[in-house]
């Protein structure tokens, strides 16, 4: 993944779209692209009340549209652009999916499982390492999330 | 979950029946039942290769099944039963989903999320905790596993 900081901010941006579609329906607020050579190729973002699925992150939408662009389950040399940091599910997910490169933006001190609670993508004990950064538009992706909690403790 | 041996044995025979269908399919063999009030309410497999998609183990397939059966996210009151030890991406997806109680056969040293390399569904820092029990069936679900195994090295 060579990937300049503009590069990398514009497919951030693209996540933070993502993200305001889960806001608007009043989810939290994360969103996910998966690009490879360029060229997005899965988008997702939280839908789990919108379609009352448990396991409808932004992680997992993206990772089962860019397997159907694909047709097939091997996401090789393509990288995935998340707002927040990823849980233990969409950790265990990216791996399964073979990612390769995966940057965040904000952390997340309570369910984040690349850094916070566990270190699950640069596991070695896990047959698939994945080459990790984080902080690309942080204040961006952390305020939307930060906004979307401050308005739920409100109502 | 006040399932009794006989019960216990009889749900995780069916999560078997489920683990042939991807032995059949020629994937490894790990299949899975979610039961509430007595009835099989999801059911499923590793279909990662029918399928091509990377999340498509048999506790997400058998979850996806559960939430359209209950119309909810939410598997309250549920029993999910598994073949095999649940991966990191599974037992994230069991939490996530609030199942309450996981019955697993045999353990996978190499990719179990549920005691061998995390303790995933144990873990007082996530915010849903579950009750775990293991052997069921534990030699049936274990061999299946490792005669699949050995006829993969023998091609």
């Amino acid at each position: 993944m060579n990937y300049t900081v503009e590069e990398k901010e514009f497919f951030m941006r693209e996540a933070l779209k993502e993200a305001e579609i889960a806001l608007a329906n009043d989810e939290i607020p994360i969103g996910c692209v998966i690009v490879k050579d360029g060229k997005i190729i899965g988008r997702g973002h939280n839908a789990r009340e919108e379609l009352q699925r448990a396991v409808m992150h932004a992680e997992v939408m993206a990772i089962e549209e860019a397997n159907a662009h694909e047709k097939s389950w091997r996401l090789l040399d393509t990288t995935l652009f998340v707002t927040i940091e990823p849980c233990v599910m969409c950790s265990g997910a990216i791996g399964l999916a073979r990612i390769p490169w995966v940057i965040y933006g904000a952390k997340n001190q309570k369910f984040g499982a690349a850094g916070s609670l566990y270190d699950i993508l640069t596991d070695e004990r896990l047959n698939h390492r994945v080459e990790l950064e984080s902080g690309i538009l942080e204040a961006e992706c952390a305020q939307m999330m930060q906004d979307f909690f401050r308005k739920r403790r409100q109502k």
